[in-house]
């Protein structure tokens, strides 16, 4: 607890204690024997594991989508790994049954579907994407489900450019086939554009495919746009597409990312009242889901899911929102916002650093140039020398003082992506980011 | 951790404290309202959700295919839930990727693929079997990547009548359609019938169908029963077919049941040295692979899996590897399996019960008789009699003594399949077992 918890969570701490491949190979004796060891020497396996590890609850830990760590829900997942349930029936997890249904309903009001709604919560968001696209393929044809694909027209789902990867894997792991995911260019701020997606759409039709759904990004992993729900949701019904992710039709919401609760912890909720979920993807399996159980078996809610075994992860989130209600997550979301605000108002103040684009949700993206770029007129040549990050990034990771993530896209030259989420970030962290970056860049 | 750990494992507390979903919605106070809760209350709730839960690691958890509590791997959970680490890179887990890297090796080794092997973890045995089926038909045929199914011929799976529900899942899922999966009839003992076999894939090829994958079962979920992997390897090599779980072309091997790693544990392995995985799976996205990072990019295994962000369920694994030794596994299965034995053998012995057949694994299944059902000569009447499972199921939950799972089967009326895994299991509770049935359902 001492260096899981406190430690890792302490500014004053560093984020990472870098070890090449090789090094902590060696370091950390991975090699599993006949024999077993001594408790003093787990006890500095542990000691080890922790040490090495990279802190993702450390106040300066800014590289992936989530970050912080919040009390509450860590305290929910030591009861959950105690436990050690599975949410296949309400005989063997009553508890996180109801949880689970509990937080499903609550999240279904905020979303506002007023005539209610289902969900399950899954592996993660890649995972409920690919639930996405499983319910609206068999929303427009339920013969899928027995029939395949190889008995049905082409069908072509639609996405912008910049979507998280995870549609295309679930396009090549459902079958569709990544070709068939017909992507459309985003504006220069990373939004779909509403008359390019349409016409897409009558391409489909065009060439004799079925085009059956849309999924529209609120918060882009790259820039964190957000598609403009509204425009797409009118394009949908025009031309009857399943909309995900928006408030339309279903919604993949992944409270493992901007709302601390640990991960994984993902939903992914359809607008139904007809028992879609379960009729998509149930396969009924007498040993477990028997009907002549004693209790109402409309709470064995497992077979909604296409997983069997399967991790409570609505509790932690559940017992955080308990402690801080709907406000304090609320704030934190808040309080997330204006960090990102002030980040990108203190770039725009100082030499050396230059926004990507105003920021729109929590990514702050931005180049450094280093003071003898500075003087060079803004063309190929420049561009060409901007990329700085990659040094950067290995010289902060070796000094273990910070983590943030980088890349390219599209034209543009690699830059920093700055995510903030942990409510423990402050506008220190946030200067000591931009002093830190000029630091470990200023001779390049 | 007294409530959770210890008392959650002590033969002398129940092993659920049954209340009915209505009773448990007002117990716990479902709501999630805007204002937080003070910290006793927190405090309560944390011991209302422990007390109502099922403790799958009580002694006389039997119901499910795992059962009891790992320290070492409770250690490893603990220490991964603190830390919160997601297995994209290796910058942002060197630890966990590789632990994970080392617990494959080991687990390939074990499997006796001498040329070597790729594997993932993946949220459970369901997806890895989704994995074999995405796998076995990109193997057969790349382009399903990126055309979909559309464009090829229709492709035809294999299993038993005994395999898992989670290939039908999977064949829904995958767009493969479920009356695509040719089911082969299993003989009485529970084992896939190497003719019949034969006999679908060459019905499949008169169809015109492409037959590509078998889904072979060791240790069928109720009967504990072993498809005969050599004779179904033979049909294979004569038919190109892809052969999942045996030791031909890829396994799916759940450390969360058996070898109670905690749930969730579950690897994918492939017989493999060409990448297949990544090449099957990948999206390469730019914005977490980057190639130019300054180490050694193969390490960054995120982007074989489905998944983007991924929990590091090898880990606990690993650690608990470390303690016990691979002679420490051994000594638990075989303990288990020696138990299951005993049970068997007492099952025998005793008045009123009747095994379904002798068993092969830790699965023991079985019928209760009731004193007045002994005399009834065996026939249908005597059949549609002996269905008191469900009754003396609700009996033993209401009660807390412990919890046992039955099912119908074929057209064999319910019985009661005993699983044994936990090594905190004894003698006595085999005989518990027996005595505790016998006097919910004497009267019956
Ligand atoms: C927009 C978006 N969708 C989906 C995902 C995938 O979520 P997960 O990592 O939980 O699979 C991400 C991950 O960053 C994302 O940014
Ligand atoms: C033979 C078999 N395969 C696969 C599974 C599914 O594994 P998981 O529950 O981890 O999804 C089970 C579950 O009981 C099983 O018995």
């Amino acid at each position: 607890m001492e260096e899981a918890v406190w430690k890792a969570t302490d500014v004053k701490e560093k984020v990472c204690e870098w070890r090449s491949p090789e090094q902590l190979k060696d370091l950390l004796d991975l090699e599993l024997r006949e024999g077993g060891e001594a408790h003093p020497q787990i006890l500095q396996r542990c000691r080890d594991a922790i040490r090495y590890s990279v802190k993702t609850g450390h106040p300066r830990f800014f590289n992936q989508l989530y970050a912080g760590m919040d009390p509450y829900s860590l305290v929910g997942r030591f009861i959950t790994e105690a436990i050690n349930p599975s949410l296949y029936t309400y005989e063997v997890a009553p508890v996180f049954l109801l949880t689970e249904e509990a937080v499903l309903q609550k999240m279904i009001e905020i979303i506002g579907w007023q005539e209610g709604g289902d969900g399950i919560f899954s592996p993660g968001g890649s995972v409920s994407n690919m639930y996405a696209v499983n319910v609206a393929r068999y929303h427009h044809c339920p013969d899928v489900k027995v029939l395949g694909l190889s008995a049905l027209p082409r069908l072509v789902m639609f996405t912008s450019q910049e979507c998280h990867y995870s549609v295309a894997k679930a396009a090549a792991f459902l079958g569709i086939g990544t070709n068939n995911v017909y992507v459309i260019p985003s504006d220069k701020r990373g939004k779909m554009i509403p008359a390019e997606f349409e016409k897409q759409v009558q391409r489909a039709k065009d060439e004799g495919a079925l085009p059956f759904m849309v999924n529209a990004t609120a918060g882009t992993t790259v820039l964190g746009a957000f598609d403009p729900l509204e425009e797409i949701a009118d394009i949908c019904e025009r031309h009857n597409l399943w909309m995900h992710v928006d408030v339309t039709n279903s919604v993949a919401w992944n409270p493992h990312k901007m709302l601390m609760a640990g991960l994984q912890c993902c939903a992914f909720m359809v607008r139904d009242k007809t028992n879609l979920l379960q009729r998509c993807h149930s396969a009924q399996a007498s040993y477990l889901f028997q009907q002549d159980k004693f209790y109402d078996v409309s709470y064995d809610t497992g077979d909604k899911s296409i997983q069997c075994s399967r991790k409570p992860d609505a509790f932690k989130f559940w017992l955080m929102w308990k402690a801080i209600g709907t406000k304090g997550l609320e704030e934190r979301v808040e309080r997330a916002l204006a960090m990102a605000r002030y980040l990108a108002e203190e770039i725009k103040k100082r030499d050396g650093f230059r926004l990507v684009m105003e920021p729109e949700y929590t990514n702050v993206c931005f180049w450094y140039i280093p003071p003898s770029l500075r003087d060079m007129a803004d063309g190929p040549e420049f561009w060409r020398n901007v990329h700085v990050a990659p040094v950067v990034k290995e010289r902060m990771m070796k000094k273990g003082s910070m983590m943030v993530g980088y890349q390219p896209h599209g034209d543009k030259a690699n830059f920093f992506r700055q995510i903030i989420i942990s409510p423990q970030v402050s506008r220190e962290d946030m200067d000591f980011l931009l002093d830190q970056i000029h630091s470990l860049g200023m001779d390049l």
